[in-house]
């Protein structure tokens, strides 16, 4: 029999319990051993829970009981959790996570300590999708060229909303937050940073990087306007906030931004709250995976997931994939400055005589050529300007648009989306 | 470092070969081990094959060679393949095979002989995605309540063909015969064989059910006329062959057909030669995995996967996903007759008076429902009734079928297509 501790009995460890219990028939069948939670620790002992697992506000009481074996990490945050989850594996304890913020600051620290013991986080990325173990195990023999992931469904849905509805922005943001799936700040979704998280840890498995958020390129959906998906649809595209992962030659761009997208790819048709990640390989071309990125049950359909495999084997593979460095080809993480793609610009300008003129020598002057422009009507006596480019350096693209922001016939700063 | 042997080196073979020597530095830092293929078996030896491993046309090279860990079957077809792969065990090598013949008959009976030495065969479903990885470990937590898959390309990619460029269905076949999407002798794949070997191993891991080919529902694509996907564009449809297996209560339906699915739904969004298996569980809910189902590079991915993951661990799990039958709640075989779903009938009548009430009046002996009619003029004095039905028993709607073909004013016998 495994005994499981579970730290943190929220909606996910709830679930956790719940699937364990629900489904004991088909999970000792496959994992060859009972399962069973032992005891969970919560901060609140009267809270009511409706499950029938003993309950403690002790952390040691699962750390230091040796009868458990797989210790469940589901309390959140980062700090004291790394705290948590090392003095369970200093006790020989496997350990299994949904926590992508611990692992998006200390998953190589992790790897070190874990050393032989199973350390598994299926739940940390895309919830419910199995995607860890599909880039890990599924497409080992692969170099990753490219990952592309719908990784937040707050942002989807929201996209998805303002596309299909032509709702604004914070009217979408009120009604997610009423549904419950954005938070009352929403900095956390809406700002990027959650899908960062899970970028980081698919980055590591893909191609051994070890970056940290404040590393790389993040950008939220904040600045999308009507206008934005008038243009997109217009244009044959969809916009989605997007966590993309890209190798050239021996470097690895990472970022997390809006996208316009092509409506014909397969991640452009997900829509709503659903999460998927397309991940190109050198050899097996394009592979997605699409499903529920959140939710309890869903979460803990992954928890669970980790559980089996440690039943089942007593030993996993490499925590991120690799059993060592790779020789000779190491990759390193590319500059921000130096990512490529094409741009996607919305110039609010004064609508008199010369502007457009004036703005053409100044995208000429930064090397960045015009493939689309759009003009429409905004504001009294200013009109908006819709560009679209060609293929440019991020560099030179933010140096032009700083330029752009000071003249005097523009009105504000430029909002930039850029093109997959 | 660890040494392969591959028994049958033609497309498959040879990028088998050519992905381990690529990418040998990301699969050696992935496995941990060094990874080489010291010889192949081929029927042929004065074939260039522009490889540089050692060829033989002795099995025995590679079977009674003690220096080889892994031998990759490759060489197809059920009998001989059974033998060899029995042999290899025998001498304790793990086995890779992307055989799916071999594996809907005689899965149950290798799992056996297994035992405790690693047997993957990754590539016998859906090419290169890795479902076999994700049913097995990824959603090893759930109930799978169903599995709706596209796994055949070819029949993919003329459905596809067919719905966009309005093709008749025997030019499509010739086309796709010219482009090498489909053999000569096209039966295994337009009839559906071949997509009923990958649902039965995918059922194995999901439920548990030794079935065979001969056991299950398996119809294909031959009879799909362009009057049948102009009915279903009309009503919001798109036209595939899936592989279903469907869990209700303790029986388990698996079947092969062309099926109507709403265009909302992700799989009916799968166009062309792709493949792509939507997966619900009980607890995680829909998921859905996307990729290419053939071609050399792509199911050699799916090899060198499974040789990596033998490399990794020394030992995989269960070969079909259990290590015990399930207790208590045993499932078995839903018998064809028992399977409920909606219809869609074409029926070719003589244009007279009193045909529509005569048929009406047939439909309701049998207890069959319908949901709607279209009539359309087909060739002179006949003309071509559409109907979809509401939710029948598969029995009643085959003894109807075989009344109406019988009747006076009726040509040919209706043509059916099942609705999702």
């Amino acid at each position: 029999m495994i005994k499981v501790g579970i730290i943190g009995v929220g909606t996910v460890g709830t679930s956790v319990a719940n699937i364990l219990k629900d489904n004991a028939d088909v999970i000792s069948a496959r994992a060859g051993n009972k399962i069973v939670v032992k005891s969970g620790v919560v901060k609140n002992l009267s809270k009511e829970r409706g499950l029938d697992i003993k309950l403690t506000d002790n952390i040691d009481d699962i750390l230091q009981d040796e009868t458990i074996d797989i210790v469940v990490e589901l309390m959140g945050g980062v700090d004291e959790a790394f705290e948590v989850v090392k003095r369970a594996l200093a006790a020989g304890k496997a350990v299994v996570t949904a926590n992508k913020a611990l692992l998006a600051y200390h998953r190589y620290e992790l790897q070190e300590l874990a050393g032989d013991i199973p350390f598994e986080f299926e739940a940390s990325v895309a919830g419910g999708i199995p995607i860890i173990t599909a880039l890990r195990d599924g497409l080992s023999a692969n170099h990753i060229e490219s990952i592309m992931g719908i990784m937040n469904g707050t942002c989807n849905y929201m996209m998805s909303k303002m596309t299909d509805e032509g709702v604004a922005y914070d009217a979408i943001l009120k009604e997610s937050q009423e549904l419950g799936y954005a938070e009352a700040d929403p900095t956390f979704d809406v700002g990027g940073y959650d899908a960062a998280h899970k970028l980081l840890i698919l980055a590591s498995i893909a191609y051994g990087i070890n970056a940290k958020p404040e590393d790389i390129l993040i950008e939220g959906i904040e600045n999308v306007t009507q206008e934005d998906i008038a243009f997109a649809k217009e244009f044959g595209y969809a916009i989605k906030l997007l966590g993309i992962a890209k190798k050239d030659a021996n470097e690895v761009e990472l970022r997390v931004h809006a996208c316009l997208i092509k409506k014909e790819e397969m991640i452009a048709k997900i829509d709503g709250v659903m999460n998927g990640i397309s991940v190109v390989g050198d050899k097996v071309g394009e592979t997605l995976y699409y499903g529920p990125g959140a939710g309890g049950d869903a979460t803990a359909s992954a928890v669970v997931a980790n559980i089996i495999d440690i039943a089942r084997s007593g030993k996993s593979t490499p925590m991120l994939g690799f059993n060592k460095p790779m020789e000779g080809n190491q990759l390193t993480l590319k500059s921000n400055d130096d990512i490529e793609s094409k741009y996607y610009l919305r110039i609010n300008v004064n609508d008199r005589a010369g502007v457009l003129a004036n703005l053409a020598k100044i995208f000429e002057n930064h090397h960045i050529s015009i493939e689309t422009m759009l003009q429409r009507p905004s504001e009294k006596e200013s009109a908006n300007l819709l560009i679209s480019t060609h293929c440019a350096r991020e560099k030179n693209l933010k140096n032009m648009i700083n330029e752009i922001e000071s003249l005097n016939f523009v009105n504000g700063r430029p909002a930039m989306i850029r093109i997959i």
